[in-house]
């Protein structure tokens, strides 16, 4: 603890590794949560359930008197709104899953070194806000906007340059009705750690767009080029590789872990008869998931799915029940969306770790 | 992923490590969380950042209907009470400070492997209830009494051993009129991982008390000799140690993190001048705090202490303005307590790494 402070301005790069995790990992591990994944159960994510990615520190604010949003940048006229003006527009009530674009990198191998998911970093809310576009109206998107940037209250480091959290749409998607300007969550004011008292939600995207404790909005002539924009959140085969941009969540789905667990291993004791798995799967941009399969021992089959959820971006639950024999088992489950999209059996390579929506596998032991 | 599932009936004994984490660790870093040390700014701390350490599963309860607490062994009146009629009975709302036995285990050499906390695993909350002594007085404790045993509906393996999450309290603790049977947290119904709908909170003691999910209470003529009070949660120099079983919080204090992080590493970059440092400090069993000490550069001065809480169980904030002058800086806190106590510079050892209440550290650079 008494070693000399990383060198923040210019740190030492980071590189790959396999095994073990270093101390930072964990570090990173403590301070984002994931959800539980035996509240798969409940349709909407409980408070304090839903994942959490902070990159920065949750900035404090004792109160929502006084928040404004700035719009600036290439419009008409240069807006600063409080957030009654904003909450005095239409409201609209979207019940949306959120991943985090780095679900599930701590299986990835070589693994980049940031926060360690396994599979927890996903969960479901009703977020209620005004959409977007009544902002961007009034304040006139110029006819050279190419993009339409996000700041959030939140800064700090990443690789040694300083900066606010900040992320961008092309203005079409920013103009669209489902993405909202968030001020409650699960019908309660925003909790401090999900961006109050502002934030937007980019429903079927993987959270990074989803800007907590949106601070100002900023039409620009040029393509956006903040750190979290173009240097992270890029699936990239290798460092050299410019990358795709990661945008809306691949198809994924999970299972509530059956039976009771180990505490240190997590590993499962199934009791032999039938069990009732239940789980969740969902996919991007409102893509309906149309088949779930459940695997046991490489023998897949059909999963019976519930009616499809009102929204669509929200998960949608299965069921499979599982006559289950003694002995040790290796339970998966795998989703396919109406795009035709499935989930890989084993995990695509990506450099960072991104987008690893690889079948949910599980050892259990079944007495 | 496709390894043998973990004998977990007979697992393979785990032993200490330096460096390095355990994969296994790490799943529990996910599952486990804590608060952010910046949310010490609130008073309570808000609805899912108070720090959650869970054992096995959070049991499934749709619905509080139905519920029952049963009450047995050695008393003049077995019972089983419904919700309903432990509500109908005095309440009390206590605001208490919690934490885990755990916190600070992943700085503890060698590390036992198990949920490496750093410094997070604390929260404050306002708890109502019922003192538990109303149900006791019901049902008759025998004269013969020993250990009151507390049992969760959370059931699961340790080290080889299935058993429900039981915990015990003496008598006369359990008859004291600050241990409560809760059924809100900070003025809400409990969330599903706090314990809904039904849980203890034992004032002062480490978290592993207050049992979660309350079904059954026993009254017991001979010691407690469960998993949860036995062969863990006791505070052994080495394996063969018989040792002492925790009970209170040891002295201890956290201060909110200067300046603003790095994402990876949490290194922090501090703006030289004034900074105005906050933090909290707390002790086990009501003892009051009397003394803050911040150390910049391994040189102590005393910090202001904010008003005693109203709460005996609750943390104390302190503040302390720093004249911070460029450079790498190490800054520390260390609070001592009406009974003398006070924390120790470095973590006194522990096999499990139970109890390490020593001061807060933080590197930081000043520019």
């Amino acid at each position: 603890m008494k070693a000399a402070p990383y060198p923040i301005t210019d740190p030492p790069k980071r590189s790959h590794s396999r095994g073990l995790f270093e101390r930072e990992e964990v570090r990173l591990a403590n301070r984002n949560s994931g959800m539980l994944l035996e509240m798969l159960r409940h349709d909407v994510t409980p408070a304090g359930l839903h994942y959490l990615l902070i990159h920065f520190d949750v900035p404090y604010v004792a109160s929502a008197e006084g928040w404004t949003v700035k719009v600036g940048g290439r419009v008409e006229r240069p807006l600063t709104m409080t957030l009654d003006e904003i909450k005095s527009w239409p409201q609209r009530t979207l019940r949306v899953t959120m991943e985090c674009a780095g679900n599930g990198r701590a299986t990835v191998e070589p693994r980049w070194p940031s926060q360690p998911w396994h599979h927890e970093a996903v969960g479901t809310a009703e977020w209620t806000g005004t959409p977007l576009r009544h902002l961007l109206e009034k304040a006139g998107l110029g006819d050279d906007v190419v993009d339409v940037v996000f700041f959030g209250s939140d800064r700090g480091f990443d690789s040694g340059e300083e900066h606010d959290y900040g992320r961008s749409l092309k203005p079409a998607h920013a103009m669209s009705d489902d993405v909202l300007l968030v001020t409650a969550m699960n019908g309660q004011p925003l909790l401090p750690q999900h961006g109050f008292p502002l934030r937007l939600v980019v429903p079927g995207w993987y959270g990074m767009a989803s800007v907590k404790w949106l601070d100002r909005i900023e039409a620009w002539d040029r393509p956006f080029d903040g750190y979290q924009q173009v240097r992270t959140y890029v699936y990239k085969r290798d460092e050299h590789d410019p990358g795709i941009p990661a945008t809306t969540l691949r198809v994924k789905s999970l299972m509530v872990p059956p039976g009771i667990p180990d505490w240190y291993s997590r590993s499962r004791m199934v009791d032999a008869g039938l069990v009732e798995l239940f789980g969740r799967a969902w996919s991007g941009a409102g893509v309906p998931i149309v088949k779930v399969e459940v695997g046991v021992d490489g023998v897949w089959q059909e999963a019976t799915l519930d009616p499809a959820p009102e929204s669509r971006y929200a998960w949608r639950g299965w069921r499979f029940s599982w006559d289950a024999k003694q002995g040790a088992r290796e339970i998966a489950c795998r989703a396919t969306d109406a795009d035709g999209d499935t989930q890989p059996l084993d995990q695509r390579y990506d450099n960072a770790g991104f987008g690893n929506n690889m079948v949910h596998r599980l050892m259990v032991t079944v007495r």
